[in-house]
């Protein structure tokens, strides 16, 4: 746990019930667990939409281990759970990854992730194997023209006209963006660069085809080659020095560098909150899902426990435990029942359904 | 744990790798956990059919916090859990009471029920609130003449012709028997009389007003009472003694009486095989799910363990870590990886599904 962090006079922070760090599977039915037992929650995902590693690595490939659902891609998947949680209505802060979370005086968490800040009562980390961040190329000397001349998305063409385009990247995103520039009719960059470390790609075969056609046009020009450095003249990148997959050094003048690696998760700050860890895993309580930090819960990838399996499923319980842990957390002395979905009135005022007819 | 039980040479048992007890949800997902480890089971349920509870108490009702299941009924929940668990393809032991689990000399445990004898490598009790049984008269000297002249279903009409037949119930089961029965063309009851404490049903209004019309004319008695004894001869019950409604004591004559009070659940012998318990419910190890004696788990609503909360989804997880803990058991120095049922081969072929392309 960090220590107290002071809230800048200029944001006053959004005060809830919970926080869920995690859009992933396991996130969005903790949103579910908390909303039938009438928590508030936000939800904060770096990534743009919700889905977490279902629509990151799986989006389109068949899962068949999720309980009553014979067979489902982690799409579809992602598509049920934020039907089923739509009564709930979260708010939604995607793009951002957490950086602070911090214990303030009177036992809440301040949960901050850029401009993003909140105060909640009880903080649910469901941030399977971490934020999905864009991959870097591993260089160093490239973080201080990142956001200038160093993007991990398309800009818009008219902005890389004349620009001499570098692109790192082997897969579709890294390709498909060449061949869109290469076809673009208006504002063409002065050249389109594709690197990668060796003159292999693992791109959709159509999109390879039309790559190797544009190059034999002449249109793109590929290099089989690693980053070593940078040059450049104060603030402005001027080349790119690589080393050949043939040995030879040489210099890539570049005007914008495009680095379309796609994403890899990063634990991030999570290992840096204080919270107990095991081989990089948040130690939780069976009983509550809580982790070494009371009010702080962790369910899903990111948690370990004896007997732990990184399975879905498993983290659709821990959402469930972790709910009922806060809920008994939040409201103390206050005894929270178990009510059946099936026959609870409360419930099916929550999730805005008609009680079922008396009809057995 | 029973002493080891001799086995009848008459009757060898089946040997398997799992015995499942209890077809309800969670037993059911049992099934498929134990199929993704290519174990196979044999499942024993007191009831006619699969589903347990959700087939019992709400096979038309919704539920609303199955994982990616926004809503369905429990009749619907069951089939596709049976759709799903189908590559798997357990043997089924419909309608069999488990009578016997003991421990053999080998460590394997024989589980009878009835006739069906298995001898299984690891048990998984999936008993929810226990065996669902009919409700029976609170009149012990009745016991004696199940089967003969005391019956939980309706015999066929043939069997009751000329008969005094006295039906105790107040719902759709019992109104029906005994509206079927007045009707009757050929093989007609010399009388039905139909009993229940207060004259007051809780079947189906159209069921009901064909009741008191049948009452009217004539054809059906009512008597509003409650058992106190009985009258018999040797092996033959004459008459059913009853305390009236109005305080007024009569003795009802029987040629046969039909017990349809519905179902209710029994722990039964669960509670007698000593597994430790607390407050009627299995202890279980987090871990693994598995009782005071290894080899056998516990899932589902019949454990307990700290946090415990009796939902399904809780269930689900429950099944999974408990195949994991048994294949970790009956495959002793064989790791047990973790493989997902979107990339596994293996699973794939389990599944009898094609790998997903490679489209990635």
């Amino acid at each position: 746990m960090n220590a107290a962090v002071a809230t800048p006079a200029s944001a006053a922070p959004i005060e809830t019930d919970a926080v869920v760090i995690g859009a992933g599977p396991v996130g969005l039915f903790q949103v579910f667990e908390l909303g039938l037992l009438d928590l508030r929650a936000h939800v904060i995902d770096a990534l743009p939409v919700a889905g977490g590693q279902c629509i990151e690595l799986y989006a389109d490939k068949p899962i068949y281990d999720i309980p009553a659902t014979k067979v489902c891609t982690g799409r579809e998947l992602v598509a049920r759970l934020l039907a089923q949680i739509e009564p709930f209505a979260p708010a939604w802060h995607f793009g951002r990854q957490v950086d602070t979370l911090a214990k303030q005086a009177d036992g809440r968490f301040l949960v901050a992730a850029g401009s993003t800040r909140l105060l909640a009562r009880a903080v649910f980390i469901a941030g399977g194997v971490g934020a999905f961040v864009p991959r870097r190329l591993k260089v160093d000397a490239l973080a201080p023209f990142e956001g200038t001349q160093v993007f991990h998305a398309v800009p818009g063409a008219a902005q890389l006209a004349n620009h001499r385009v570098l692109i790192a990247g082997d897969a579709d995103a890294a390709l498909d963006a060449a061949i869109a520039l290469a076809n673009e009719s208006t504002a063409r960059p002065a050249s389109i660069t594709l690197m990668h470390r060796r003159d292999e790609f693992k791109a959709a075969p159509e999109t390879v085809a039309e790559l190797q056609a544009l190059r034999a046009a002449g249109r793109i020009e590929f290099v089989a080659a690693q980053p070593s450095g940078v040059r450049h003249e104060g603030s402005r990148l001027l080349a790119l020095d690589v080393l050949g997959a043939d040995g030879a050094s040489r210099s890539l003048p570049v005007d914008t560098l495009l680095v379309l690696m796609g994403l890899s998760p990063k634990l991030g700050p999570i290992a840096e909150w204080g919270l107990a860890l095991e081989r990089k895993q948040l130690v939780v309580d069976t009983a509550s899902f809580e982790t070494s930090e009371p009010g702080i819960f962790a369910v899903g990838d990111v948690n370990t426990y004896p007997g732990k399996r990184k399975l879905i499923v498993c983290g659709f319980h821990e959402a469930t435990l972790a709910a009922y842990g806060a809920a008994a957390r939040l409201f103390p002395g206050r005894p929270i029942p178990l009510e059946y979905t099936t026959t609870s009135p409360r419930v099916h005022r929550a999730l805005g359904v008609a009680p079922p007819g008396d009809s057995r």
